[in-house]
């Protein structure tokens, strides 16, 4: 895409009202704007890496047998009454509206409840089972305080899956899949080096579910890390038992700030009980459905990989989530312009027009700054958007077709040759 | 994929509480689930429909410049207090909900103000014109009645575009792409034939809007079409000097009822005065930018896709928005069963495996029903399901390698050569 056409703009100041340093870069840079505390609205460049995000967690979830659907944002009380989670003393973040037509309504702020509720128009035989489903839905959530950014918000995209299964046999099954699943997700997304499965209290329904927790100064929770067994264990359940169990001794522990990027849970049969899920054996008996859900939170882990890799200059997106692949600078000029001005700048912009239209007929997904600024500022401004390669197009590469080539994560440069630019990038 | 790993199953008999024909026939397919009056959840072959109607609307908003964004959902009541349309007397779908912080917040039944605040960040000057921003947005609506199915919901996805232009001129000339994308998005999803540009009011900001209407026996509206000169007149419009001025008379004019699928709107700069959304001109002056928005009801436009194409047996899907091009089914079985058992049927699943591999390896979408049922029971859900193209694969296509190929829509049958049909669907 053409820059000159992006209607988005960086901004040298970050807004007085922004504390997270996530939102700060984010904002400075277009790729979110600040609707009110904690609900962002997400600009062409933010889009683009949410749905990246989203298209690498979707692979995933579908390679473990999940599908894909949409429900729906409002809410049944009922529903929620049969779990005892309507009342707002029950669940605090909880945004009620009344129907005009009768009766309340709720804002999804979790669909365990409601997609639990659906399965029994699907599920009534050990035959129907498993199914594992999944889908990136808006939550809403009255959260008093929201001072992380896209961290933690009012209104944030999560993945939540759910697990209907036979039994705890192959429900434990699935859960083992599913911890592998999100450790490919952190691992593809740049954050799997920090990110570690940790055990969390499971609650009344099973001894542990698991959180994975990423390592960053920004993190809202502190856990206990053994780097050795790359798994960590927070503070609810840091006792003697469980480290006896792990095979763990407390002084091999680093205790870190952390933020939870996902977190997966048993309710064995509890809920589906309590929403009437059950199934016909093969012997005719009535047996509740074993649920496990699984979450990720698709706007945090954006938050976290802003947190943990970006640098004094700006953003930095690894390959896989970064809005475009190459930030090709031209700094030829359409108009007259001091050094780069007459021949030598229509130069330039003819090689740099050409290397776009090369590039994206290629497939390459390229931001072509042809705006006419300074050079000092078109790096500036890249290297806030932190677009993983730079290609710059000056006076060198116009007369000798050398191209100069920065890697934004190390600062590397590099002189290469057009005809080696398509194949690295392509 | 696999229809015997698909979690949804076709239903016999429509649910009692649901008048619509879409909807009846949409949950007996197991496309979508009803939540509440109005309110749908999308299941994996009905989200593959809406995604199909999406990519298809992305295509065309982006080839006329457009660029894509997604706002947020809770919405300030101090942007809509600024054009007036906070007050529920004013505006009467409004859902509302208090926030634990303090304060009320609005749930996004429409997204004109909030975008055209934000717009602020990033239009100051004529330089920065024109943008055109657009979002696929679900939108929560309190209606009072919701009795038409996924056609018209409390909750519904909707695309809706916005064009920040310099004036009049400028705003002409992208109205009128609009319009031609607009003809182009419903002729790619099958309803360009019944769909005509409308004339309806242009409130206080202009003599004319334009309404798409799709012809159908399930709308809500009346419209006057002209089908020499393709286009429609609603009621508000119907006036002699309207009628003068489009050179028509009144009994060429045919009475019909409609949906109204898409609807265009020339703000002028009203709504961006009111909002302080304003630009300087070359001269230095202050002039409001000039608005202009551009909604599709995505949902809706796969309602009225179920209501205009179906038959009595089931749905039907244009190709370009079905969930799967192929619904390959097989006549052998896993287990031993009357007709086709024993060695028989093990080499029709042997022929019908290896089909469903090679279409799935060439890219063809294919649904392949690799279930233990009846012939029977597997053709009438194939025709309720209605994907275009059926593949059966019985004793003739294991023997001879001649496949029955049949088409949804026409019911035409042929005898096709294995070989053809890769490339056929590929």
């Amino acid at each position: 895409m053409r820059q000159s056409k992006l209607f988005t703009r960086a901004r040298r100041e970050a807004p007085a009202d922004e504390q997270a340093k996530n939102a700060q870069l984010l904002i400075r840079a277009g790729y979110v704007h600040k609707e009110m505390a904690g609900v962002y609205d997400y600009l062409p460049l933010g889009l683009r890496v949410v749905e990246k995000i989203k298209a690498i967690v979707r692979e995933e979830m579908n390679a473990i047998g999940g599908q894909e659907i949409i429900m729906s944002s409002l809410q049944r009380k009922e529903v929620w009454e049969r779990t005892d989670r309507w009342n707002d003393e029950k669940v605090d973040v909880w945004f009620k509206s009344k129907l005009v037509a009768g009766g309340e309504v709720g804002f999804g702020w979790s669909h365990e409840e409601p997609i639990t509720d659906m399965m029994q128009q699907f599920i009534s035989s050990y035959r129907d089972l498993p199914a594992y489903v999944y889908q990136f839905q808006t939550k809403l959530r009255n959260e008093l305080r929201a001072k992380s950014g896209i961290m933690r918000g009012r209104e944030f995209v999560m993945k939540d899956m759910y697990s209907y299964t036979l039994d705890e046999t192959t429900h434990k099954s699935f859960y083992d899949s599913a911890i592998a699943a999100y450790m490919r997700v952190f691992e593809r997304t740049g954050v799997g080096d920090r990110t570690f499965l940790t055990f969390a209290s499971g609650g009344a329904f099973t001894e542990f579910s698991h959180e994975f927790q990423t390592l960053s100064s920004a993190g809202e929770d502190t856990v206990y890390v053994h780097r050795g067994k790359k798994l960590a264990i927070n503070d609810e359940v840091l006792r003697d038992d469980v480290l006896a169990k792990l095979g763990i001794r407390r002084d091999e522990l680093e205790k870190v700030t952390a933020v939870e990027v996902g977190n997966i849970f048993d309710f064995g049969g509890t809920k589906s009980r309590q929403l009437g899920l059950m199934y016909k054996d093969s012997t005719g008996g009535e047996v509740p459905v074993h649920l496990g859900s699984y979450g990720i939170g698709i706007t945090r882990l954006m938050g976290v990989i802003v947190e943990t890799m970006s640098d004094d200059k700006g953003l930095v997106w690894p390959e896989a989530v970064a809005p475009f692949a190459v930030h090709l600078i031209s700094l030829g000029s359409s108009r007259s312009r001091s050094d780069e001005a007459g021949k030598g700048g229509e130069e330039i912009t003819k090689t740099a027009d050409a290397l776009y239209e090369e590039l994206s007929r290629a497939g390459v997904e390229v931001l072509y700054d042809d705006r006419d600024m300074s050079a000092g500022a078109k790096f500036a401004e890249s290297d806030l958007l932190g677009i993983p390669g730079r290609i710059v197009v000056g006076k060198e590469a116009a007369t000798t077709g050398l191209f100069e080539v920065v890697a934004r994560a190390t600062g590397v440069v590099e002189k290469v040759p057009h005809e080696e630019l398509r194949e690295r990038y392509a």
